[in-house]
């Protein structure tokens, strides 16, 4: 590598599927989860010893920044960075590429989710710098794809090419050609793709060098360049904030730019990967009885099986008679949910009153 | 009435049905679950213009008596006793005798449990003091009958025989001989009672002379008796709670001495009734919603019906596609139960930590 790596980490998600534990000023990436610490933090750890700290950049938003500041202040204050609205991942990474772009202008970096689980750090190390080393190498946009471990139609994939070989590499360390993206499939497509192997989940994780980006978004998204560039004039960059980034088009970066590049590499992950995607995923970290009851804290059951209890401050939780259950308990909600019904929670979530949120 | 009305209440009671919101030291009678006051608190309060307040004696046991005390703060110290040990009702029902024996050989005295719902007081005092004047004019122990109002079979029934005629009162006013009582017939037994009419519950109520109880306790109950007897010597009620009442058989007091009776009237109840007898009785109580979930607090509830919520501090609960579930919370716990395992309450207190029984 030649030039340095900047991380880009957008964590200005708003995860309402783990109401009561998340609220708006509180999303998923702000929780502990699975851990003791927030998946922001864990994301901002798993990057010691690849990316100095003052070259991570951390997207946030008006409502969270208050806590996203609290829990990293140790980090540089004008590191983090809050969207003043409510915009896709397209405008986020070109946020992010301007704030990166002005202080390096041939910087590798890296985009990655604040709100995932990944256990093994030096596995995510290790793809990663194989990613940043592609990106630099080949001039090419490099995502990286998750082995699918099941047919999820909820999630984006990537099918696999040829592998392609770097600089003092083996040929076969997981760099492949990227064919196309598919969007969220059906069940019997994503079976299909499973069966054939060659396919991988797209977790969201993009690595590239500044001038590649820049040329990009010059000719997918004209407009996301010229904000770009604006950003990069000295001394402008809270001006151009404040009073343009609210009115960019609301548009993800998989379909303004992934979907339309003519190149684009897929490196493969490494690592464990899980994107907790509701209470039943967070439930796979839980201790589970004997009768399949998963929870965090001490609960007491009686007749009652497969249910999943959270709780965030030592109350006992005592179920009787009851399955398939989700029971939450924070300091001024709780929620009980049939597990079938959890995708309904954002839902409920209108019917609270407005503190609640 | 030439003697005045003592009453006994019966506040020792353990109520396990309502936990969490019922502990070893907070049984039902010290809940406030259907009103701003507790259950013992109403109870006492029934008997305004009735008894006079020194005249009322509450039984509590050493779990319960710091709450009882600091509840009735504004009742004379001697008047609430804590009962040394667990015994039946036999022996509760000595121990207060002996107490209004000691002040009072010819009172007539009530024995009221602590822990029922009755709303119309005027009704009550009347039909008190109507079974007051049955019990002084007849020598004979008086029960309140309440007219049952569906087949259940967890109660105990009182079978009516003939009228009978009190001086200065009409002949229809609903004072009977008892035939027989009847302990927890089953479901078709007790519809039968139903069928014919002249079946009443026993509701626990007892109203007699001192005189008649220490003559029945004399020649059923010797032990109990002999009790008794000792309390009242001057000076000796607290050595001799304190020496005897861990030794007295547990028995209940319809077992010991209602059954064995030759001559008991009972007398209808002008009042309603509920002995509240579990979170299924309390509901009744709440507001409930088009969809059939009560709560005694705000919830939200999306595809949920039929549920039960009881908060006791104000927090929301929010339902989710759950149906024919009870849910409590208190400060340090949560029950979610389904309404046809509430019976096994009791069960899962056993599982429980010490603390939260």
């Amino acid at each position: 590598m030649s030039n340095p790596i900047y991380a880009l980490i957008l964590a200005g998600g708003s995860g309402e599927r783990f109401w009561p534990l998340s609220r708006v000023a509180c999303p998923k990436q702000l929780l502990r989860l699975v851990s003791e610490k927030t998946l922001l933090e864990e994301t901002v750890a798993r990057l010691d010893g690849l990316v100095q700290r003052e070259r991570i950049v951390i997207l946030t938003n008006v409502e969270q920044e208050t806590a996203v500041r609290k829990l990293l202040g140790h980090f540089p204050k004008e590191n983090i960075i809050a969207e003043p609205a409510k915009r896709d991942t397209a405008a986020a990474v070109a946020l992010g590429t301007g704030w990166i772009a002005g202080r390096d202008h041939a910087a590798v970096m890296l985009v990655l989710p604040a709100d995932h689980r990944i256990s093994d750090g030096d596995a995510f190390r290790k793809t990663l710098a194989l990613a940043a080393q592609a990106a630099e190498e080949t001039g090419e946009l490099v995502t990286i794809g998750i082995k699918p471990t099941w047919a999820c139609p909820g999630y984006g994939y990537i099918e696999q090419g040829k592998p392609i070989r770097l600089r003092n590499r083996e040929e076969l360390e997981g760099v492949h050609r990227v064919v196309r993206f598919r969007e969220k499939p059906n069940v019997d497509l994503a079976e299909s793709f499973l069966r054939k192997g060659n396919f991988r989940w797209n977790a969201g994780m993009f690595v590239w060098s500044v001038p590649t980006v820049l040329s990009e978004f010059n000719r997918h998204a004209p407009e996301l360049a010229d904000f770009i560039s604006q950003l990069r004039a000295p001394g402008e960059f809270d001006r151009v904030l404040r009073e343009r980034f609210a009115k960019l088009p609301r548009i993800s970066f998989d379909y303004a730019i992934m979907e339309k590049a003519d190149r684009v590499l897929v490196v493969e992950a490494g690592f464990d990967w899980d994107d907790i995607g509701s209470w039943r995923a967070v439930a796979n970290y839980f201790q589970r009885d004997d009768q399949g009851n998963a929870a965090n804290c001490a609960i007491t059951a009686l007749d009652s099986t497969n249910n999943i209890v959270f709780d965030d401050n030592g109350v006992t939780i005592a179920l009787l008679g009851v399955h398939n259950l989700i029971v939450v308990r924070t300091n001024d909600a709780i929620l009980v949910c049939h597990k079938h019904q959890a995708e309904k929670i954002k839902n409920l979530i209108g019917k609270l009153p407005p503190e609640l949120h």
